[in-house]
């Protein structure tokens, strides 16, 4: 069974949730800058969104090319990673209609939650088909220690969107810099911090 | 004639498929969290189709897999298959905006039901056209099992859906575990089950 | 320059048209069977534009295993035909809205039309610019003989259209029976026919 | 690293971008003609559009023919781009809805001129991680022409949205058919120029 088909699936699903978000941002019926400038929340939840799922689409990329042999569990543990992630549209469209409001903000951090837990598994069952591979043993210590961080920061988003949802966007701000930031220094960082 | 491209065209066509739907899940205007479990309908039957559609891709896959030569009968009848897929995000939408009401659960299991009957076409010309292969034999011995259970299970979440379609819902459930078991132990207890 | 990549783009934007076709067809607001079956002439339109759009699919596959080498001039007849195709599921759209009227049938047939000579633009592209070969001479041989007929077909489709549009929607049926039907046979007819 | 699945990535996007644009040119209601000419502004929108996105489809796949090794610096730089690109329908539907009314050119050529910028940038990032290569500089020599031209016929569409828009509208297709002009005839048109 080949992976490539698996990894052309997936590309399409991510490929079409990325860009049907887009969709969610209305034409502002009339002309003036200030209808354009009333959708910055939709915008900023749409950039935000766009960020998280490149993000998946590149560690996805990283963690199929570890792949060898796709299994049954494999299948099913990616498509359990896409429903999740094809729910992102509809968290980033009840943000941005919502002006970032304290519900709506929390519903955002638990999908989050959710991708990163149903990414965890698709590693998990990988790592348990495979025979160990030194190479994918260093890149899942890195996600892993970047998931937890995110785990963390997640969590923290939710408590703060009690209080001032505008901190809870900049730690989402901060998950994202988080993972963009190229795995060497990330490592480097966090070894020097232990 | 290659068929790489036949795969790339259907995947890319499941792929929309799988996504679109979740488009019918429109956002709520307002922020509270009851706007947002009075989606648990729609949410449910996006789950549903969103699992059998993957179903569909994962056997769609094997059964590709299988194929030697590429006629103008698979070409059709893999087209057939995919009018038919396409049409699920429609019967997904209404059962879940109408809150699985009696009518729209008939239907959904009626398109269920042509689905599974132009995927048995597609094997029948794919077989038809290659000479007996051990392993293809087998694969579709197990499917068409599976297929004529799955039948006899829509045309009860039929009969159900006249007097309570929570009832049918769970058969449709029970459908998707039966495909998403492993065909090895769903053949041994078939087996077991004769 | 790889035909892989052009193939590819044209597999994407195909593969999306044809689905998001669908999205034409809104899902009723009640749960009532009449609600349902007022949707025929969207149904109906759907169904005739997936073959159409199928058809080119298959044609377009078999024109683009006859090149060898991409030129600028190939890449964008193409985007040429993908344009007119993009416009494909507005015309469906419209037709089905309007339960076929007059208008809508005509803008159709001109729709399709368009769409053909785009297609005999791009076959004459990579006519003019690959050495002659005989089998491609023979297939674009077969697909002239079918294109003038389907062009002859479509006029009448107009000319009906004043009178009655039930006869201009029976004649796009035969159009899409017509590429349908395996080109040996068609050759062998047409042949008989002179 | 492989090439492969960013381009095919890279392919989906843009095959989704150019497809769904055609949504915003909602059908009418009724079926006469007036109401269909009354969507030209939309039709004309989208059409400069699909030019502008097939042309940076045709470039993107020149550019990443020239990549050996895929570094995370040309995915983020290519992100950015799919980004921008991205936005393009939403800025086609605000022109098209608002008849090319002043604020809305102003974006559309902001826009397209953040695109270039951006295309220009995932140029940079290439050129800074490959060893220097005679067909490369000599594709980036013809581009950045191009892209000069471009910036100053954007930055005069918008100059000219203050008095007629029509005239914007005018520079945009001079754009466009800047680029579909095959390189070897501008590069002799601007060499000639000097």
């Amino acid at each position: 069974m080949g992976k490539n088909r698996l990894e052309a699936f997936s590309d399409g699903v991510l490929a079409i949730i990325i860009t049907i978000m887009v969709l969610e941002i209305k034409v502002p019926k009339g002309e003036e800058w200030a209808e354009l400038s009333a959708l910055w929340p939709k915008f900023l939840s749409y950039l935000l969104s766009f960020i998280f799922v490149g993000i998946y689409w590149g560690n996805h990329h990283h963690l199929l090319h570890t792949v060898k042999r796709v299994s049954s569990g494999i299948i099913w543990a990616n498509s359990n990673l896409l429903f999740w992630l094809s729910l992102i549209p509809f968290a980033t469209g009840w943000m941005g209609e919502a002006h970032f409001a304290k519900n709506t903000v929390i519903l955002y951090a638990c999908m989050l939650m959710i991708c990163g837990l149903s990414y965890y598994i698709l590693q998990k069952v990988i790592q348990s088909g495979h025979e160990p591979d030194a190479r994918r043993e260093q890149l899942f210590h890195v996600q892993e220690k970047k998931g937890m961080l995110s785990l963390v920061l997640y969590l923290l988003s939710i408590v703060f969107a009690f209080f001032n949802t505008a901190i809870s966007g900049l730690l989402f701000l901060v998950v994202a810099v988080l993972w963009l930031v190229p795995d060497r220094n990330i490592e480097k960082a966090l070894e020097e911090g232990e």
